[in-house]
């Protein structure tokens, strides 16, 4: 088997419940790592640098993408966030598997840069779940509603792109479909060229 | 989700513990059923015709090579062996997986009718591991562990041509991965074209 990990790319609309997924997935799989993002927005109260956020100047920020240190960015309103290359390869090395939990639009970009991610997409079994929720919630008003509703829809119009989709009835057995799809995703047989290269290398020894 | 069951091919060298994997699969997994071949060989003592095999007659068998009834079918010294196609499209359409346990030429010839047919492959990790379950079993002669290590390495080379390889080196562990990648492939987006049509037809009621 090969050592390296898998980088596994994890998006659904907001309210679908990829946190509580996400969470129960680590609680049975040990092997993930997950990735620390970077960005120019100022730390909330109890954020720590390189644990939260990687936090940097607007300056140190375009300087890492001019260098093409970022496996994908974006700009929300005055703020830049991206994904740092360097930390998920060096993951990946060390025989981890990343998990990236982002919108489509980065997740399509990272699929462009590293063609090997496995895409995941999660979603509630209806929209209407996602309404529900965030009326659940309480904090949002109509408006913002709507907006999150129409987001929602830009985010599921590209489920097609991606390889796996969950449907999140129950978290605990999205977290199993998860480490199913890592598990089977090894079981590759592109993962594993390695492998039978060396079994019909020793193959060769009984041909006659 | 689609209701249909997978078509599961799964092949590999004699010696490989395919059956153990198999039978551990089961106690784990209950949605599976085993195809039940059609044979022209006469029945051995406690064989039960439609439980062990299909017991044919050579002209019943080659009505039914005629008619496009079989998946895959061979000749085997004076005596023919089939897939049935119509036992394993009910079982397909019950909402069953369904297990075929064949050679590579027969998975091959699948993979040609079905190309949705799931290709597993099972291997030991060394090809020397064959070689010494052969020669435990005491039955054997040099030369028929030979011709089965010459066999069991015309097998190995197709191994490319399957989906997932699965090393067997603990048949708990191969029937984990079996019913990892089950699992996995009912997540596939492929595999959910219909979910996510109708997610999306629900979606256009948000638009505006």
């Amino acid at each position: 088997m090969e050592k390296k990990g898998l980088l596994i790319v994890v998006s659904g609309p907001s309210g679908a419940g990829k946190g509580t997924v996400l969470a129960h997935t680590t609680e049975k799989y040990s092997n993930i790592k997950y990735s620390v993002s970077v960005t120019t927005r100022a730390p909330r109260e109890g954020e720590v640098d390189g644990v939260n956020y990687f936090f940097k100047s607007v300056e140190q920020f375009e300087k890492m993408v001019a260098n093409g240190e970022f496996l994908e960015h974006k700009r929300v309103h005055d703020n830049y966030y991206g994904t740092p290359l360097k930390g998920v390869q060096k993951h990946l090395l060390d025989g981890y598997d990343v998990v990236l939990e982002i919108d489509t639009e980065g997740a399509l970009e990272v699929k462009n840069v590293y063609p090997e991610a496995v895409m995941i997409f999660i979603t509630p079994e209806k929209l209407s779940t996602i309404e529900e929720r965030l009326r659940g919630r309480a904090t949002e008003s109509e408006e913002q509603i709507r907006i999150r509703m129409k987001n929602a829809l830009k985010e599921l119009k590209q489920a097609v792109f991606y390889d796996y989709v969950i449907v999140n009835e129950d978290s605990q057995q999205g977290a199993k479909d998860i480490i199913s799809i890592i598990n089977a995703e090894k079981c590759k047989v592109k993962n594993n060229k390695k492998f039978i290269d060396n079994l019909l290398m020793e193959a060769n020894n009984y041909d006659d």
